[in-house]
C-alpha cells in the first residue's frame, strides 16, 4: 500500500505525492498522482527528464487543468532509483540518480536496483490499477527528453499495454547520441548489440504501424539539445519507413524546458484522452 | 537598463528573467517579466510570499496561457532585497532576506535596504513603462500570502497608481497576527501606532469605496496559516465599513500553495483585464 507523502487540491482534483517500497527496484520509491474529480476515464503516465523527479511535472507543467476537465488521472514515477548507495550514482548529472533511462540495467553495479522498465510496466502499472482505480485497457504515455525516449521505447517494447504514446523533445535515437551512448554503455554494457533493443528509432525501423491512431511528438526549435541529442528527424525516418503516423511539429524560439512543455501540454492531453476514448 | 539572465517562448510569449541595480534598494535586484506578443494590453505585477523569489511565479502559477490571451504583461518582483550582509537577514524564513513585507523599513539596521514598497511603486514601475511598454495607466497588482498584503497595501497606500487588485490568501490583518507583527515590529520599530499605515484591514477601515470595479480576494479553507495569520474575515469587515465592493471566495478543500494559485489565477486574470479595459 502507498503511503501518502502529500495531497494539494487542484482543480477540483487532487495532486498527491506517494512513497512505496518497490519489490522490483529493492528500494522505496516515490511518485506523484493527480486524480480528477470522479472515476478517471484515462490514465497518463509521464517520464520525466534527467535530473527531474516525480514531482517535477505536477510543478511546472499546468497540466491539471485540462486533465480535470477531460477526466485523465496523470502518474509520474522518478526517473531513477535513489539512495543506492553505488559509487558514482550521485557524480553526474545525466547517469545514475535522476538518469535512470527507464531500462533494466544489466550491467555491474547497475543492474541490482537500475529495473526502472520492470517497475513502471509491471509493479507501478499494477499499482495504479489496483490503488488509484485506473483503467488498465486506458494508459497512455508521455514523456520529456530521457523521459520522452522513455515513452517511445517502452511504447514499442510492450505493445499492448499502452493506447496511446506522445514525447516533447524525445531522445529519439539514443543509441548513437551521446546521452544515450553514455547511459547504455554503463547501464548495458559495451556490446553496442544490446542497444538498438533501447533505441526508439531502431525499435520503430522493425515494426510495422504500431500505433495506428498516431503518435505526437514536439520539439522546440531553440533547443540546444536538438541536433546532438535528440535527433527526431532519425525517429521521423524510422515512423515512414514503419508506415507509422507520426505528427511531429517543430516550434519556433521554444527551447528545452518547461516552458515549451507547458504551453503545449494540452496538446498532448487532448490527443491521448482521444486516443483512449475508444 | 536591465540585463537580460534568461528567456523562454511560452504560449506565443516570452517569459524573461531580468537584472539591475536599484538605486532604491542600493544593491541588484532580479524581476521576471512574461510578454504576451505584440503590445501588451495591461500589465499585472504579481507579488509573492514568504521564502518566494522572482521566479516562482512564473514557474508555478500557469499564468501565460490566459496572459497570452488577454496581452496581458506579468511582472514578479523579487520578495526582498538580497545580500544585503545584514547580521540575522538569513536566519529565519519569515524575515529578513525572501521576507520583504513589501514596505519600507524605518528601523535600524533593516532600513538602508529593505525599501520594496519605493522600490516597486516607483523605481520598478517606471522601469516596465520605459523598458517593457507597459502602460502606466493600465497596472494591477496580485499578489499571495506576504504578497497578498503588498498587493492590498500597495494599492490603498497609493491611489490612482494600480487600476485593479486582488490576492490570494492575503495576509489581510498583518498588525494583529504573528507574521505581522514580527516583521512590523523589527522593520517599523516597536511604535504598534506606526503599523497600521502597513495593514490592509486598518487602511481599508479609513477608506470610502477606493476601488469601485471591486477587489477580488481567494482563500483556501484547507489553509493552515488561515485562522491565525490570513484573516480574511477581518478584511471583509472593513471592506463593509468602507462601502468596498470584495468578492471573497472560500475554496474548501483548498491549502496555501500553487495548487491552489494554479487553480483560480485565470479568473484573477481575467478579472484584472477586465478592470484595466475600460
Amino acid at each position: 500500500m502507498p503511503q501518502l507523502l502529500s495531497e494539494h487540491a487542484s482543480f477540483g482534483g487532487v495532486q498527491g505525492l506517494y512513497r512505496h517500497d518497490s519489490a522490483t527496484i529493492g528500494l522505496p520509491m516515490q511518485f506523484a498522482v493527480y486524480r480528477p474529480q470522479g472515476p478517471p476515464r484515462a490514465t497518463l503516465y509521464y517520464l520525466a527528464g534527467l535530473t527531474c523527479s516525480e514531482e517535477t511535472f505536477a510543478i511546472k507543467a499546468g497540466a491539471q487543468r485540462v486533465a480535470a476537465e477531460l477526466g485523465l488521472m496523470l502518474v509520474s514515477p522518478d526517473t531513477s532509483p535513489r539512495g543506492t548507495g553505488i559509487a558514482g550514482a550521485d557524480a553526474e548529472w545525466d547517469f545514475g540518480h535522476g538518469a535512470g533511462f527507464y531500462l533494466d540495467a544489466t550491467a555491474a553495479p547497475w543492474a541490482r536496483h537500475f529495473r526502472m522498465e520492470s517497475y513502471l510496466v509491471h509493479e507501478l502499472r499494477t499499482l495504479v490499477v489496483d490503488h488509484f482505480g485506473a483503467d488498465s485497457s486506458r494508459l497512455g504515455l508521455c514523456g520529456h527528453s530521457m523521459g520522452g525516449h522513455g515513452a517511445l521505447t517502452l511504447a514499442l517494447r510492450h505493445p499492448g499495454l499502452f493506447g496511446s504514446v506522445s514525447a516533447f523533445a524525445p531522445m529519439a535515437a539514443p543509441a548513437s547520441c551521446p546521452w544515450g551512448a553514455k547511459a547504455f554503455g554503463l547501464y548495458l554494457g559495451a556490446d553496442r548489440g544490446t542497444w538498438d533493443a533501447h533505441d526508439a528509432s531502431a525499435l520503430m525501423r522493425r515494426a510495422r504501424t504500431p500505433y495506428p491512431q498516431g503518435i505526437l511528438v514536439d520539439q522546440g526549435l531553440a533547443d540546444k539539445f536538438l541536433a546532438e541529442q535528440l535527433r527526431p528527424e532519425t525517429f521521423e525516418a524510422a515512423c515512414d519507413a514503419a508506415a507509422q503516423p507520426l505528427t511531429l511539429r517543430r516550434h519556433a524560439g521554444y527551447d528545452h524546458g518547461y516552458y515549451f512543455i507547458a504551453s503545449f501540454i494540452e496538446d498532448h492531453l487532448r490527443f491521448h484522452a482521444q486516443c483512449l476514448a475508444g
